[in-house]
């Protein structure tokens, strides 16, 4: 059952660095606070080092990366994967600019992630190199149906394997794998995708999943994405007439904040494939 | 009736890139998505250029520039010019520094834009060269109302003609004018001024009204500045007891997300002069 | 009585220039209005400090610190001191990293600041030179309670005496100290330190305060304190079955919007010692 993977985040509280974008870092802190965990940001190259060092894991993300930003996020990731801390790889908009595709690529070269998670566009771009994308949405085309969901599941098993990284392939339908096995999880809402932030959200609490549950990662990581897609789900039901996507971005955080393991066991829907 | 641009808005679903404040970042890409359009945003030269490519539209907002940023601008909105994309520059602070005033002046000399929208300090700073301010808010001496309407009227469709943009001021009364016509804009609340960053929304929307209504700007501008002024209208109806601006916030983005052409149509009060 | 403190800002309405982190920038900004003062943010460093020369007030935060912006705080700090405004100092994660450690104190060796603002760890860090951290957050092992109480209360005055600073430690209880005084405040719930940026917030509008009430910078800095605490007993009062820390902060702000005179002097809970 998925749901002691969250009492370890609410137990253990791991202190998170999130080297991220301007555009959701508010939310991704406040996400990371109501499972539990504390957020701490930096990005300059010195600062972003010595705070990773302190830190029990790294999100990095490359939503409106600089220079700057790259620099600490090469640093950092390198100290990070020799502390042996939980590290996470977010590639926003990987494949809609060569800036982030090859970003995205090099980080993965150099530093040994735990894991990637990203929409269909995103990782198909880093699995093959190439992938249509809509700015940082996916692409319709490259999303995960019934059609195509065996030859889904053994995409991201591949890439897993060739990455040597846990593949968390959000949309839809959501794949998380290692080589070997694919959770194949359908919880959430499609009006999810009518707010900003909430993949940059994900990235964040499944770093703090990954810290508090070092021995069990890939459960751990399903664990979050059942958890993201269930609090949209109570969030949804608890929106009223005339509320809309700023309201549901408030109440799905405030749905993490209020998760606990019976609701998150008795709320997950997916199978491992 | 300008309900119509709205349904443009949600049927093209235009891609927009911000290079915009860290202040409002987050309310600019969630009412961008209340409306149906999808924001991203980018900031490093190289970065900005290739995504303001893949774009629709380009909002350049130089609320917190800074000399990388302002490199974007001036790249990005080249790009954007000669690709033909929707094009918006919104002068944040222009008077209130030199910095400011400066970039906004040199941006206008190389770019071709298509709108200009600011509050009325910003606005006469452009067009006179000089302006008061009371930072990033307008100055109460350069307002509009009843008793210098028809002088204003004649302001904005001069420097409209001059600059060879759609002026889009707005405050208690918006003007928005090409050089032949002016909307002459009633709607919204004065309480929308004590919540940060809704210039900057409509700013964002704004460039998406101009992206999915190509033929018609002038009116799918009016028809923007209408709506965010009767989301402002439905939002504070809907404010109960011991609320105030944080939510109020959320509810006028809420209230984009649920206008539809006919509520549009029916809120809207204007004129044309 | 305090809340004369609050009627100044509302009526002056202080212009406050915040030099911030972008975490939580937005909720600064929308608790400075919701107090009745106006918010600017600029980090170029000649932006900077044109934009502190017309504001009453300066917010230097240094959160997300880059040498960008540490530039632009040295530089904007001389001119606020030169010119008299207002100038407070929240030194966010001081101890938690040798540059967020050495530009505070460097800060503070080179400019004359109203006010330093900070929990336990980092004042602690600041004062003597160390202090543990997690993080942001203030460790426990540094907090203030009633069996150290007095010797805390002895601490701060000692280090308002040795800086020349009004010194506000905040946690779960507040003080408020000049060399001679010291208010000890019992306002706030736990719950506040699950939203991000409630500290910084606090810094924003200190600031407003102080700027709002020259005469009485002590007294202000013990109002403002009272007034976020009483925000955020009166918005948990008013939080409903299923909501979290995301609404609670919104609640928060609401409840900064509202807040009166009256509302404040029967709320705030202190002592002076």
């Amino acid at each position: 059952m998925l749901g002691r993977y969250l009492d370890n985040v609410r137990k253990f509280s791991p202190l998170i660095h999130n080297i991220t974008n301007y555009v959701t870092v508010n939310d991704v802190a406040n996400a990371l606070l109501a499972c539990g965990a504390s957020p701490i940001m930096a990005d300059e190259p010195d600062d972003a080092v010595e705070i990773t060092a302190i830190c029990n894991g790294l999100n990095i993300n490359i939503g409106t990366l600089n220079s700057r930003t790259i620099e600490s996020m090469f640093k950092s990731g390198r100290i990070a994967s020799e502390l042996g801390r939980a590290l996470l790889l977010d590639p926003v908009g990987a494949g809609a600019s060569s800036l982030r595709t090859n970003t995205a690529l090099d980080l993965l070269k150099q530093i040994k992630f735990d894991v990637i998670r990203g929409n269909a566009s995103e990782i198909k771009t880093l699995a093959m190199g190439s992938g249509t994308t809509h700015g940082v949405d996916a692409d319709k085309a490259d999303s995960v149906n019934d059609d195509n969901l065996a030859f889904m599941i053994d995409f991201v098993k591949d890439f897993a394997k060739s990455s040597g990284c846990i593949i968390a392939l959000t949309g839809a339908i959501d794949l998380v794998s290692d080589s070997s096995r694919c959770f194949v999880i359908r919880n959430g809402k499609p009006e999810m995708g009518r707010i900003t932030g909430t993949g940059c959200q994900l990235s964040g609490i499944m770093t703090a999943f990954v810290a508090a549950n070092h021995d069990h990662k890939l459960e751990a990581c399903a664990a979050c994405v059942c958890m993201m897609g269930l609090a949209g789900e109570i969030a949804f039901t608890r929106l009223q007439d005339g509320e809309g996507n700023s309201t549901y971005r408030n109440k799905i955080i405030d749905a993490l904040y209020n998760m606990d393991a019976k609701t998150l066991n008795e709320g997950a829907k997916y199978e491992v494939r």
